[in-house]
């Protein structure tokens, strides 16, 4: 895809070329969200951080990776504040905020509603998430992740053996992601969940035709072992019809440290999309974890500050002028690094 | 009057010499909203952006012009999140608040609270709508647009003819409008509304007054014709005792395409504050218009910012240097001119 | 303590060598604060202002502060738009959050909560309040008005006289601003307050063990004469188990002009940590004292500017280049001296 001024919508415009384009802009971004260098080069632009339903990771992530180039941000939180409430439609809202920035995020309960704001847009859009629907830059991260901590270990995505585990039925991290695996070879991809919260069936079947080996199970424990890459996911309770329904599926999916130890080679690496409940009662990924380097849970976090940073100066086309308005950082900075 | 150092509350506040150099200084901020260069003249300062009320378009617009000249914006947007439910009075909120920033735009349920708050705020103040009262930056830049669009076709405001339409009773922006209108001569004002939702007599007096031929009449149809500007307001709900009762006003005064080609001249301007009401029911504004190149409504949020910019350089006192602080902008603007 | 990369948790972290560091950066950054200078030592940084608890004025405050710097500020106002309701820990959001910031001002309910989080931050963390526990930045403006009211008068901390008035059991800023007092000596204190909100026995007791003199009291008007500083509280309708206990507090240590001038000397300094209930019933300190050249609760939340700048220079350790990146400022600030 041709970057500059496009949107971004959804990982399904991505061929492999432009993942791994993204991937080379997000290493050069290091420095930067390391706070070794600064840089200027979003000087003076404006982001229209629209979110149109809770979130504090996503919606910070792209504010400062915004502010890390140099830009501002203008930010919109809350639905009721909005004038969606007033029956404005998406293309109303679409046209005015993009007369006011440069380029905008947004997310949006409703599927599809981002695609609906990006075609009435003046400005480039990024989808922050439009429901059950897609939230692309979740997926490049999270596959950003994956070949991070594998070249770590000198390997790489192709013939990569992963697990993706829990609520494979509801959860849109783990259906975009599978999607980008469709760019890669020779997967051993297992899928382990309750039968009623299976991968779609549709998503299972453009993965087998793919080429990749793919496995179903309920039986979390025997398919542990042999893996680079455990992919676990929240049981979104706000997906079921009561509380009593997602709590049955609580527990049945733990990830422990005595677990880890009894059936996962060392290195085997742990990510999750985040928030983890650490209530004891939530039973997912426990605290014990905590200090085992394999959890990558926050370095996919760091991540996404990275990959963000390249998709904003991909389709703002600054990415070879980042350099060039670079300078020092004069501040306290040890810490980050302890 | 003498802008720098001016609170910014009320339209009468304004001479026809004000206004119109307001617009010459907006008509210089085009290349800067355009994103063709960009200002730092502001750069340091900070905008106290305080909204006690919903409001999207008002607040994201006065922030946007700010960092458009370079500097900061603190925002307030919830009035649970403040002091005011703690019983403080706007004489503390405004001592506390002006000393954190360099100007303050405010928004308020309340009537003359904007005005009462500025009293001891040691910063200039903007009126950014209180209450029923007063929005001036909303009138000025429904004015910038008339003049705008009429010197597009090489007309000016004296001698126009402006039909205003809808709930003429409860319109702030109709009522501040008409106030500017004051300010030029021989206009021909067509006052279309139910007579329940009659623009209030007062206004229709001081209109005549001025020598303006005013028109007063429940039928849109017959008075479509020889406008040059068609001013709709939306039906505003919550000014009404029921739904029912703002119910009963829809689609007696709508606009779509199909009565614009029957009863309008090509080239007729249409107007409205926003946000509209893109619901069936609502029966306002059809969307079958948003391809008509009269449509001037994303026009006037456009305007909204320069008109803003201009605001805030004046009361800061800085059109003189904001040329001087320019430069480049080094990003994709270009979707933003198709 | 060694300031750089330091947490500023609690009031007692501070020696009296610490504290009067602070205030000599926290007078070195008056330039700054009063827009005619402005600098730009943390261009590119950005503060996570992290407010899980309403809060207009130390939230602003601490983002101005942050922006007077030259530094951006990334905002969450509302605990339901955050993932701590999808039962994250406070490990898990602090890991993610000071991935994206550079330092983090926290604001939280409950008691401790920021402490929990600095433990896993990987930036440093400025305690905004963590519910009846601390709130440091405003123990330390509050001693700083004093030190600058008494020195006006020339006079200096050590030896002066100071009575705290009204619930001295639930107000956190008269707990932590007697223990900064513990930090110098032969101070006359008088605790006017009802029997049943008295200061807790503890602090009474650290207080006499320092040396000073310490009287209780419920009656105010025998109590007024001979102080230096009077320092009012509201009454914290929250922390009561019903309005209707709180209000039979109401009245009983109201301060007005004619009060004032009754019975205490000409130039007597008076402190409040705002938000003050104006509300007629509220008879806490009354308007008519706004034009007392004594009353310095606007001048308290001015120094707070100043003393949260100071906290951001030393903990990201710029005090000293701040100069270098400073430049004029070439808006109108006029009204900011009258």
């Amino acid at each position: 895809m041709e970057f500059p001024g496009s949107h971004i919508l959804s990982v399904n415009q991505f061929s492999r070329e432009d993942v791994e384009y993204i991937f080379q802009v997000a290493d050069s971004m290091q420095p930067y969200a390391n706070r070794e260098r600064i840089t200027k080069v979003l000087d003076g632009a404006i982001l229209g951080n629209m979110f149109f339903e809770p979130s504090t990771r996503t919606r910070v992530s792209f504010g400062c990776a915004f502010n890390l180039l140099g830009g501002h941000v203008r930010e919109t939180t809350d639905v009721k504040s909005s004038s969606l409430t007033k029956g404005e439609s998406l293309y109303d809202t679409a046209r005015v905020i993009s007369g006011y920035s440069d380029v905008v995020v947004m997310r949006h309960p409703q599927s599809g509603s981002v695609g609906e704001f990006a075609k009435a847009s003046r400005v480039p859009v990024i989808n922050g998430g439009d429901g059950p629907n897609e939230h692309p830059s979740q997926a490049v991260l999270d596959l950003y992740t994956i070949r991070k901590e594998l070249h770590s270990q000198n390997r790489s995505i192709n013939g990569m053996k992963i697990a993706m585990v829990g609520d494979l039925k509801h959860g849109r991290t783990v259906h975009s992601l599978s999607q980008l695996l469709l760019l890669y070879d020779d997967l051993k991809i297992r899928l382990i969940s309750p039968a009623e919260l299976r991968m779609p069936e549709s998503i299972v079947d453009i993965l087998k035709q793919k080429g990749h080996e793919v496995l179903e199970t309920e039986d979390m424990e025997s398919e542990l072992a042999g893996n680079d890459i455990l992919y676990l996911t929240r049981i979104q309770e706000e997906r079921f019809a009561s509380k009593e329904e997602a709590d049955s599926y609580r527990g049945r999916f733990r990830l422990n440290q005595a677990i880890y130890t009894r059936y996962c080679e060392p290195n085997t690496v742990i990510m999750h999309p985040l928030p983890r409940d650490s209530r004891a009662e939530a039973n997912e990924l426990d605290n014990d974890l905590n200090q085992n380097p394999g959890l990558a849970i926050f370095r996919q976090t760091d991540n996404g500050v990275l990959v963000r940073m390249a998709l904003f100066a991909l389709i703002l086309d600054v990415v070879h002028k980042i350099d060039d308005t670079s300078s020092d950082v004069g501040w306290y900075t040890e810490r980050r690094f302890q």
